[in-house]
């Protein structure tokens, strides 16, 4: 739950093996961050987990889209605060966006994630069910989102 | 070199272990694939390895921004035909396209890379090294982009 | 199928992302490194993928033991020979030994890898079916091991 | 510090991105985690950093060996307690047991790592450097091994 508007957010430090011979992050470990918070997020935030709803619930939530910005460079051991807000809840697919933030609430790299709800079977787009979209908006809501 | 105006592209194998539980690729997955892509496409059409880039020529090349559609699901052990094309060569930046395609040339994914050349002492944007440039501008041109 | 008692092998070339800001190898990829040569040495030589060892004859083939040694560095852009032999087929468990090797055949790194057939409903172990064994049996003879 | 001879221990959430499609962790991953805990045990315990090691002792500590058991299945969102205990302190080698227990102290895995401290330029085996051995003596002693 967002408490006092404050939106989800977790600790990643940089491990030394997510950083290349340059010495920075390497480019996909921060989407591996982003989606790790995500994952974190729905089990902390919307209570379930992706097993459930993979695997119970018979629908999956593949990435249909992301994208990232690299504003300033991670090294390794750097603390990195990320946080989750919903950019929008559509009938199908939901829109996070996952900000990776220095000490000083800059951003290290901006995540724009876009999932949409399928059935499993049949790989077709369905409605994001109840128990899913209810803690979603609710969320959404108390972030002023 | 690109030959006969046909872009650049590396076959990569979907590995089981870059496959989550759902059973298809995990989204950053792809990013390592398309820089995969780029760091061979560096050295077979560009000629020069990013370890001579960052450690000789002083250079770094950060990516400022990536962006990827997933249009179709890759499985564990499909074959993706992996395609570097150039988008835009600027003064210190360099635009690439990275499409992940099936045996029919149809999408699995669609890759945007965006770096920047920075001197690494100042991290400071610098010109695109000539002789980083000139091969990517005559790979550009024999691409017809 | 092992040609002229040859064992297996495929190349790898270490990526920029795989090494860490000491510029070598990062330890758990060589695993990784190991691992996908299995992977396509079940495809190439058993002729059986992990699709459908685990999804539809019902088995798992989990890991119950992996050594690595390293006695050479490899750099980014690194070329490794992935040699794969059988060191032992018992009644559910394989042993496989997968050696990185330079061009003048030298270990960069030495793997074992035990796994354990089992079935997936009961997370026991069972016979090694015979469709597995067959091939792998034959593998083990033509390579004189 | 190892306070009340307890080992030093961080807390790991198995990510949905690191198990495969069998449902269970991929193999190399314990790895990742095993050296995420090194790392993070060298910061807390040894109150040295890797960048600093490398880059400003001139000193660098590559893997020589890597052994890991598998026990118990981790799944996705299982808790690990990952626990860094000293095997051995030597002239130039250090050999660190990672223990990767449930909610019961039971081991999912169990990994021996062992480095070996060289010098950056020479790539030889050096004396492990005071600043770096008093703590890690202090610790193995802490935990009465």
């Amino acid at each position: 739950m967002a408490e006092d508007n404050k939106p989800f957010s977790m600790t990643r430090i940089v491990n030394w093996g997510d950083c290349d011979p340059a010495g920075m992050i390497y480019t996909p470990r921060a989407i591996d961050y982003a989606i790790e918070a995500v994952e974190e997020w729905y089990r902390e935030v919307v209570g379930i987990s992706w097993m459930h709803i993979n695997f119970t619930m018979g629908t999956s939530l593949p990435t249909v889209r992301v994208e990232c910005d690299f504003i300033r460079p991670p090294y390794p051991r750097s603390e990195i605060d990320m946080r989750v807000r919903v950019e929008s809840l559509g009938k199908s697919s939901l829109t996070l966006l996952i900000d990776g933030l220095n000490d000083d609430g800059e951003p290290y790299f901006k995540v724009r994630l876009v999932t949409c709800y399928i059935s499993r079977g049949e790989f077709k787009a369905v409605d994001i069910p109840g128990e899913v979209r209810a803690p979603i908006a609710a969320y959404q809501a108390a972030c002023g989102d």
